[in-house]
């Protein structure tokens, strides 16, 4: 392992038995964390190839178990987002996709800080269950071309540990390790084709265009080497997605959307991630056409159908579905009034996620309880005008301690400006 | 911590907090060795300025006892090597030093892999003791201007615990961690002022002189900052110093030297470093004087009786000095015979540190034993003509098994030539 490390320190390219060596004998306990860390740390000065890259990603892919969907007809597509506030695509995505033909076997996690994840977003929703054995799971899809349930515990070990170790040693940054991480999960999962949606901005993990463009090439190199087809498109986060944060609140958003009654950006991002989809399921000849055709199951209801479709088969209460207003509430409810009058010219979406966080909607450490209720929901966005003590978000929480916190977030959050500022672009960049 | 590794990863200068923190946080055990591995890293990268390492420096010495000589009048000076092969010196100077008026309080470590330690060469004495109480070793150089003892286990805990984590991540190379590593310990030992010999070499941590010249400026800038004066000798390291490599047949050479009988690279060596030490001490104005007092102290035969006294003094057998065929010896010898005829030109160092340890002279791991008895005896260096079935040295060992290893590391080291190659100069350059 210490010549393992110098090589990296020194700029050596590693082979495959390296990676096996070292990734293995980390899982297997038989390498000490000191060493792995040494060696991201070198990682972070030196890079890694495209190659090794892709070598590490397979390595770590098959530390795990790996799930056959290969009894499943079609090509099964995925959809993996780097993290954003107010990000509930996939509620959306997957019956909107499922409906249009192409099977959609979801594997999902659990939120931790201020991103809540896909499952505790569902798990808003009365009996609705994540927990599924894998034969289950697969006859879903079979049957409905739709199922979302939590990962396995022994989906790739390796990234576990590996993130756990990259999170206190300052090696996060890193686009090889990113990429890594990213492709190794979505792969054990049994993708054929996925949609990686980078997103860009102060909250997220990626600051400039240039990085996310990087992430971007270096996932779809992985992608090729390993001879998965992956569209990535780079969006923008300079506020949060839509209006709604929080995960019974999100669910809500989500079912209006499916719907046609969405905020529109989120509607937007969602017709066309989706649009790649449908081309990677080979369902649509090319991105317009996909979003057109997903365009019209909106209209036509049949996705909204779908959704109740997977929500009743994973036990879920269709009552809530229909009636919103049932989905979890919190005792109590403040709003945040603006100080002065204006346009807002910034949102910034990491302080949205934290305040919601401080309000009970998200974990601060893996046993933190979530509850589902909390949460914020706005009002305005940018390029929005507001007057003097108009409302610009509500909060909720069943705790009335985090409104205080939660509130100086906010406050910080919105910039209101004099004159109109320029609208922003959603979508900056589509790479395949 | 975090925040820290981050800060050095980015470059930025770190504060006396930040190293306080971080390295009391670790010596305490509250901070994980994957973190301070990874922080090792970064510096390797980034490195650490001049102030950084002297801040370092000082917050390790800090992390256990420190030796007060306070009570011993004088300016006590301290030498250090960065480790050769045969590298016998502290032996022949610290009662030469002694002789001249200078008090010399050494505290030495055991040996580990090819290099043995002063201790280790020490103890192949009968009788002699190097444990000994902090007021028994004080009254001793009182009373004798000199006494030898093992390191306190508690010498700067930080320091063996940020070894032997560099040992196994691949960040032992570094100049501000190899100076804090060095500085810290003799600072904690309370030395005034220091002459330090950095060996350059195939066998030495520093390959280049360039390296070994980066590396004597920031121990001398250490110094400065902590208020010692320190002064570097840059020495070469093609070969062994001397002709003995092995524990009791370095004392012996260590006598030999100190009776005027000594090889010339050993004596050379001694009488340099010895003479800026008398500088350093204010017995002598400059070097030259320094060096030429002790010639004297060797010809007149009173560096050889306080070597004698020392030795007395910590309940060594005087017979064994007298006579050192007394000294430990092995059950078996062989010799090493040149296979060609011509001029030596090269002598690889660490070969033949390999090649004693093979025979037993030297630990692989810290709990091995040392055969005291065991080791090689060159019979020709660089420059020396050999005939083909002349005997270019001999073997000592108590166990036959090692002699094919050593015999293959000798034949390794060991290069003929036709021409006389060039007269290699010892002392590369004195920095102060």
């Amino acid at each position: 392992m210490i010549e393992i490390i110098k090589k990296k320190r020194n700029g050596v390219e590693l082979s495959k038995e390296d990676f096996r060596f070292m990734i293995d004998g980390f899982v297997a306990g038989e390498i000490p964390d000191y060493q792995i860390s040494a060696f991201l740390m070198a990682v972070y000065f030196k890079g890694m190839t495209e190659n090794e890259t892709a070598i590490l990603t397979d390595v770590m892919m098959r530390s795990g178990d790996l799930i056959d969907l290969s009894e499943i007809e079609g090509i099964k597509v995925d959809k993996h987002s780097t993290g954003g506030v107010g990000d509930k695509t996939t509620l959306i995505l997957a019956p909107l996709v499922a409906a249009a033909g192409v099977p959609v076997a979801k594997m999902s996690g659990r939120g931790l800080g201020h991103t809540g994840g896909t499952l505790d977003k569902l798990e808003s929703i009365k009996g609705f269950s994540v927990d599924m054995s894998k034969e289950a799971f697969i006859e879903n899809v079979k049957k409905y071309n739709i199922a979302v349930c939590g990962q396995n515990d022994n989906l790739v070990p390796a990234d576990k540990k590996i993130y756990a170790l990259r999170d206190v040693t300052g090696t996060v940054d890193n686009i090889s390790l990113i990429s890594s991480s990213i492709m190794s999960k979505k792969l054990a999962c049994g993708a054929d084709a996925i949609v990686v949606d980078i997103k860009v901005g102060e909250g997220a993990y990626m600051k400039t265009q240039e990085e996310a463009e990087d992430l971007a090439k270096m996932i779809i190199g992985i992608g090729s080497k390993m001879k998965r087809k992956v569209i990535a498109v780079i969006s923008a986060m300079h506020e949060p997605l839509g209006l709604a944060v929080g995960n019974a609140l999100e669910v809500k958003e989500a079912i209006d959307t499916l719907k046609g009654n969405g905020p529109a950006d989120l509607n937007d991002l969602c017709l066309q991630l989706g649009g790649h989809l449908l081309v990677l399921g080979k369902v649509a000849k090319n991105q317009v056409e996909g979003t057109k055709k997903l365009e019209k199951l909106i209209t036509s209801g049949a996705a909204f159908e779908k959704f109740k479709e997977m929500i009743k088969a994973q036990g879920g209460d269709l009552n809530v579905i229909d009636q919103p207003d049932l989905l979890p509430k919190t005792e109590f409810a403040q709003v945040f009034k603006s100080k002065k009058e204006g346009f807002i010219s910034e949102l910034n979406a990491l302080d949205i996620g934290m305040a919601s966080m401080k309000l009970g909607a998200g974990r601060a450490t893996k046993d933190s309880k979530i509850d589902h209720g909390a949460g914020i929901l706005l009002r305005k966005k940018i390029g929005d005008f507001v007057k003097k003590d108009e409302i610009l978000a509500t909060m909720f929480s069943n705790n009335q301690d985090g409104f205080e916190k939660a509130e100086r977030l906010i406050d910080a959050a919105f910039k209101i400006s004099k004159t109109k500022p320029r609208k922003n672009t959603l979508i900056l960049k589509t790479i395949e």
